[in-house]
């Protein structure tokens, strides 16, 4: 198994804009560690041509594009999240604002507070920052927001678009995922995939897009095969998938899922996963659900966790309020 | 591998409402066939059901459930379709009407037409027969029918809720799947399952309910492992993949695509596919994708093409009638 890593080495040290290591295995060999796909990298590029995509729009005498970020109660991580992407949006030249409220709202008020964003031609996109206070429907917000000015692709509407690889707004996290293997690169055409994760936001969407007809009117669609694996996939069967599969999308938030043994020689690892734990020093830290430093031993690419696909996120968010303004424009 | 055969053999023996078969192979040592899953039989106790709960449905005082379907052009396979899910409204006491059109027939005339049906408070069910002539959009005119009224379940607003878990109406076909393994007490729980074909209409829908969480609010999610095979995936690798499944649904109307090496011992195999052929004595008939004969002897559970999903999608089409009927007596 392990000779066909050797076969690769070729291949990867070609590409000398990819960061790649060599390192020494237990018996003093020279291996190649995976191609780090550096999401943060990549997100600044994407960012730089929105920026002047952008620039280009506003010249010939469209107003910027807008975004309304609503955020509901104190959680810090969404203050951040929010905070993040209003500092994106402002960086590429997309107008933002954040509309909070108190955890004490109720759900009519902020579905007619979402309605009146709707009605308002100066906005082009509306994000409310997930999870909501409890009392209040989700779905019911989720699908209050105008499906054109839903830059986070939640909608009944864009997720039925999406299913049906109609052009549409997908969800930033799953784009990213896509927009990172077309940039890298990675083939998918023919190849096994594997999707842990089946959030409605995340895994589903994402194994929609890979197992598509490419030719279909999204363009978004990857022509692999999709294995669908979730929390009731026995873990023999997690790992005998995973080991097929050419490309691993994970998703599940569960520290070191992804083991080193369960990955074929040169196959790419995407990790979406994102938990905040705490180390044996007592020092917190972010990791994903790959036991990266074991992987990035095995796999041909891998995505680190921070700085892959978070950014990434953010970046296809932004493009995603583009795309609703453009769209927009074009209606009215 | 073959030893695992005999000890299903008891259960399989056990439920005797099940065809099964001995036969000897060609050592002469006697196996049982598998359990052949009669789509014919369950569309009929389906339609009986269904029968006795419009018939209390009408005594209260609510009008028969309306269908009514649309067909344009004179395709003579669309005409017999048409015919049968006519024929068994009537049988189980749904109100059914066929509205022929000319093949010349334009697209905005068509739109117009279903748009009369939406605003009809005596129809409950609108059905439009696909192909349509060219010329006409047929995803427009799924997305004109009113989705409370899609009793084909092809509209971007019903295709979203399934997506999303959501209660929704289930494209005929994929639901006759499910009622199947339902129904027949086929395990789907942390089995793995292979999809065979990734139509919006069959394949994408089926793979949808087989791998979501069965307590989300749809009541259809199946908790299987799911792989999605399609036109791209190297026969070697959906060799692997059947090899490896449970339960595999097939649906590409390529005759002999699925054969008994790629089976496991005992799995469940549903044939969606149906193909007419010309055999060697010039005979025409219906096929499936499996390569029947040899599959019966390796399978655990197998359906018959004609008689297995085929009469079942008709049978799920009047479930999906009298759930719009009762839901549109709730909304009006």
């Amino acid at each position: 198994m392990r000779q066909s890593i050797c076969l690769r080495i070729v291949s990867t040290l070609v590409n000398t804009t990819m960061r790649s290591h060599t390192y020494f295995d237990s018996l003093g060999s020279a291996r190649i560690m995976a191609r780090v796909l550096d999401g943060k990298a990549l997100a600044r590029d994407i960012k730089d041509e929105l920026k002047i995509k952008i620039h280009n729009w506003v010249n010939i005498g469209h107003r910027a594009p807008s975004l309304r970020c609503i955020i509901v109660g104190n959680d810090p991580a969404s203050h951040t999240y929010v905070r993040n992407k209003v500092r994106a949006a402002l960086e590429v030249g997309i107008e933002a604002e954040t509309i909070k409220y108190d955890e004490t709202l109720s759900e009519e008020t902020l579905i007619s507070a979402i309605e009146s964003l709707n009605q308002d031609k100066n906005v082009d996109g509306i994000l409310v920052q997930l999870p909501l206070p409890n009392g209040i429907n989700e779905r019911k917000v989720c699908n209050t927001v105008a499906p054109e000015k839903d830059v986070d692709g939640f909608h009944i509407t864009n997720v039925g678009q999406l299913s049906l690889d109609m052009p549409t707004i997908v969800p930033a996290t799953a784009l990213a995922v896509v927009e990172m293997l077309k940039r890298f690169k990675i083939e998918t055409y023919g190849r096994n995939a594997v999707v842990v994760g089946r959030s409605k936001n995340v895994g589903m969407p994402i194994a929609m897009m890979l197992h598509s007809d490419g030719n279909h009117d999204s363009r978004l669609g990857m022509d692999a095969t999709v294995t669908i694996c979730h929390r009731y996939t026995p873990p023999e069967q997690l790992e005998l998938h995973c080991r097929n599969a050419d490309i691993i999308v994970t998703a599940t938030g569960i520290p070191k899922l992804i083991k080193a043994n369960m990955i074929k020689p040169g196959a790419t690892v995407i990790d979406v996963g994102i938990t905040r734990i705490t180390d044996e020093q007592g020092k917190t830290k972010l990791v994903g659900d790959v036991d990266y430093d074991e992987v990035v031993k095995i796999a041909g690419a891998i995505t680190p966790v921070p700085g892959g696909v978070g950014p990434m996120t953010v970046a296809m968010l932004m493009h995603n309020t583009f795309q609703a303004a453009q769209k927009l424009r074009d209606i009215n």
